[in-house]
């Protein structure tokens, strides 16, 4: 019967591309696609069998890669994605009882669909915050009470690197941050989704901010830089290593074939385009930001310090530039709207963008 | 600063290839790459901005691709892995209260580092099979206790098809079970990693023993049957619909850049190549069991009705085998071992590893 | 060997009372014990066999006086604690990706110690308010986002009566949360640790201000007025009632000999009790505030409308008081203190109480 | 208003008995009331102001108490349940990656409703017995992987002592159990629901068969031994003690008024009334066997070592019988019925009821 099903199902057919592979636009780094050198590398790892579950040797070299750049203490753990990588991070340096110190605007409360409670069982303990970054009296708000039992027990401060509102801690406040934490038991948790826009930024490797002040374990992001799919959690606290291997398993974030999830990494870091990629979307938002600052009726609201832009501006004219340009509204109340840049965005398209954003602004203000 | 950075990094270099592409094995299906179409396919979906998150071309087309196999009530929903797949579905057919009923040897039980009881808090009622196959009368084991309050409510059956011992159900078998779980108010669930090798070997249709006869929802696996990564969760039951958006994402099993995900799928099931795969591992399975079939001092042990070979023979035998193939045991008290085939086993692959039995096993009884 | 055993054990003694029972102070309504009325229908419930798990004769009756109290519709469901109560009431309403907008004062979201999101998995969305009241605006600051999958769903607004800061929802206030709640297709849990104590302040029935003005669960408290340990979930949303047995069981608060706490809401609520515990609570509650008001250097700082006064004294005021009472700081920010009064207040407590007060202050005063 | 409350409700009332405390049956040992003893002791903690969540007077005593019969090294932790002592002790002892092995029929894995499973996270890998009863042979069925990610790993043995079946561990089989456990890093947990029927049956101390032989944590049971509610928590390994006022606090089995909880204990254990009681119903079991052993169509089917007596009879005897005396049946395939006694069994309620099988024996056999 197998051959009257092969008969009867249709031919393989050529792969077909169902998009225009010349759209882009601002609404995010997720919406690009995956660099050619990723691409390169994956189709290099692929034929032949090799171990899985990250037995494979790309699995393996990317330990030396990334110890390359984090010291010898760094342990890597691919993962499938950016909300695995803090869910397994966190799980891995805290007791059944902790909670975690973070930004009233960080990722891990805002946009994991409850992920930390709902897997890991974690209390988030939110701060306000003027611009998505803590800072240890911040922090004090929540990390309190460590010997009350009717507190879930604050064991991490997570921080996000660049933050969710384009902004970057400098070192010296990360380290700060890290003294901080430690001083009071508590480790600390970088979430790096776009880690490689903030070293580009910052003109420092990624040792300067993370493993050299004290940071205990990276969420690594490598999708919004150009991978396909794939992010690491990088553990420099060797006390959180040992269970990590059973944290990210049953956090479904094991790969079978993880090679090639490490080829990506490889392709990322072994060379510089991690640094081309992240220093391009950054200069891409700061060619934006510059190409729009002090046009009338339109406000730049935060700082410039990644691949992101935060701009208020007429609702009407946001209106008519999102039937030209994808892009998303931050806040529906003070029409704030958030433009991304990222490693494929070209000068042309800032260009046509702030052309656009120029004429319909004018437009509004002669009606 | 980013200057110096870039500067002082390595520039890029080609993509670099650390395996030999020419080696293969029997250890896993996990253990290939990826087939040629399937990454041509997702060098088509590259390029350009897609909206992440499900939102792209690729993941809406994909509804149709699926629909024209499961018929039209078919929801698709792109996930990670199969531990990811397998944890959403249960979720997705669940109350807080529940548990699954499955068969010992079942991946949700033995593989998956608890993920179904820390993610889902889902307790498995495990019933020992012959075969790795339940019957409603294994199934009445467990499934019982409906109106105790003590007992986790049985509400799900999780069948496996081809099952962790390289058998398959017969679609009257699996109507058997559909009837009976519902006429006990329960759901099921079908984990399909290898569903592919299934419906090759039954020569049938995805719809055939699923859709068509009761099966609430299916893992459809794909890495197993040539993808990078990726499975998809088909959901077949309308009331597991409307939570599958939160579920998928809490369990973090949500890509970014789905579209690529999506394109795999849209590759292994627009044409034949998800049938030319399975087929073709089978028939490799089928050649192998039929080599070594006889062979003085080798017993294969289970039906050969997918794509693995269960054979006991001597450990020493096989410590020397392990020497050139890869390949695991499966039961070290009986000197059980698995052999398994993929969809780029050669002939020669087959021929080369029953030679080296046979040889094997003639220098062993020859000692 | 049984008999040298009980040769050699210490005989039975007179029971031991370890502790002074004048001593009262102003500390929490848990530090008191148990109403004489309470303790003997536990011993008129003590005696022979009766079903365990709930199958006796009291936690039947007890159905009949909730209904007295609740309406019709109200299914009753005795648990151990108050934070039982809660996270069992939470559950009961919830699917799997829910979240729950509360105020930031809120019990189960400051001392519960993570019990919502490790129990239940439940996010909790906290909005800080002025006085421990939510209203309509204030919840919809977190309840918002029903389509995003990256948003855990706001399902349920829980409210407490009286608040942790000793403030009372008036009917109409109770109402408008609901009506609001639902028009967004949520569910409204009331936290009813101290509910006697707001329906005595309110001077209505219990139902006035949940079951006829919308209210979907009911943790009804019954410690903190006077019962030994116990508290009651009223299920009044028809749909949540079918899980609660499993809800209850698997939250481990199905008490096996159940009809010890029954026998307590029994006495509690089949006459007066409850309210001439919680009336008299309250009014020494004014009596106190009424006793220290305009004394130089305090300041009562919340309205008293249940059986706690918050007042701001000098650190060192306080100091002198707690060797001699026993209350808490409840913010050692700003010096402010809360007492808390209970069933067994004495006037002559509040007279001797107030009287150091004034004696302590003017002693600052003249140093 | 709240005086119109007051005039309007009803008055107080006497403590209303609605059960007939001279009912007695064989149905469970949580059918029972409470010891005269123990009420008494709850009367004498009533009165005056004690520190909330266990800083009373009461609970500091009760760590003497308890380290009188388990050694210095113990800490207690008094919870509200069998289920929550298990569920607090399973989780101190082990990391979120962990599995725990245990006996098929264990109260674990039969009648918490996934308890452990949904609270802790936990995955229960079951070993079907003969008796109840595990060994180190049965405990290697599953406690194996331990280097495997794909397992959830197996961190503690759980017993229960005596077992579900009403069989009994001697000192020696503990003490092997404990030695291997340990010889694999494992923890061994005693769920001691009936601890001291146990103790009773052996004649031994409690630290006999668990402190001296290497048990790590224990379940202590009180309710079934004439208690109101409450169990304990005895904590041996050191490891497993920072962790516990939070492990306890969030799995919901922190009593506010604690005293009356600790009361109990301190009645049932400074004295000899723990032996009495579970002496005496031990006793009664005995009686019961030995009156019915040798009535012809009746079977005592397993050794009597507690309070309980299993035995085969014909349905349609045990149907007449249970129109009479409440008593379960055990298993509906063979006719095993269960007959339970307990603390308030008198000799005249086992006369009555073995003269009652005999009768009912006579009777089908005549037919």
């Amino acid at each position: 019967m197998t051959t009257d099903l092969l008969a009867t199902s249709s031919p393989a057919s050529s792969p077909v591309r169902r998009h225009d592979p010349g759209s882009r636009g601002f609404a995010s780094d997720n919406y690009s696609g995956v660099h050619p050198e990723v691409l390169e590398a994956i189709a290099a790892a692929n034929g032949g069998h090799q171990t899985s579950y990250g037995g494979d040797v790309y699995t393996a070299h990317l330990q030396d890669v990334f110890r390359g750049h984090f010291g010898p203490r760094a342990e890597v753990f691919p993962v499938f994605n950016g909300t695995g990588a803090n869910v397994v991070s966190l799980q891995a340096l805290t007791d059944r009882w902790a909670s975690v110190v973070c930004a009233a605007s960080a990722h891990i409360h805002v946009d994991e669909s409850g992920a930390p409670e709902k897997v890991g069982g974690l209390k988030l303990l939110t701060v306000p915050t003027p611009d998505g970054k803590l800072t240890p009296e911040l922090i004090d708000i929540e990390a309190r009470g460590f010997d009350d039992e009717h507190r879930a027990q604050p064991q991490v401060v997570s921080i996000t690197q660049t933050t969710e509102l384009g902004t970057r801690y400098t070192v010296d406040e990360i380290a700060a941050i890290c003294a901080h934490a430690h001083s009071k038991g508590m480790r600390v948790h970088l979430d790096g989704a776009r880690i490689s826009n903030a070293a580009a930024g910052l003109g420092v490797d990624f040792a300067a901010f993370t493993s050299e002040v004290g940071v205990d374990i990276v969420s690594f992001g490598g999708t919004k830089n150009g991978l396909m799919m794939g992010e690491v959690v990088v553990v420099l606290d060797p006390a959180a290593v040992p269970g990590m291997l059973w944290v990210r398993k049953s956090a479904m974030q094991l790969a079978s074939k993880m090679r090639f999830i490490s080829a990506q990494f490889d392709a990322l870091l072994s060379g510089d385009l991690w640094l081309r990629n992240a220093s391009h979307a950054n200069a891409m938002a700061t060619r934006l930001a510059e190409a729009v600052s002090g046009l009338p009726g339109l406000q730049v609201v935060r700082p410039v310090q990644a691949n992101a832009v935060f701009a208020v501006l007429p609702a009407e004219v946001t209106q008519r530039l999102q039937e030209r340009f994808r892009f998303y509204v931050w806040d529906e109340a003070t029409g704030e709207v958030r433009w991304m840049t990222t490693f494929d965005t070209t000068e042309a398209d800032i260009d046509a963008f702030s052309s656009a954003v120029r004429d319909e602004l004018e437009a509004y203000a002669s009606r």
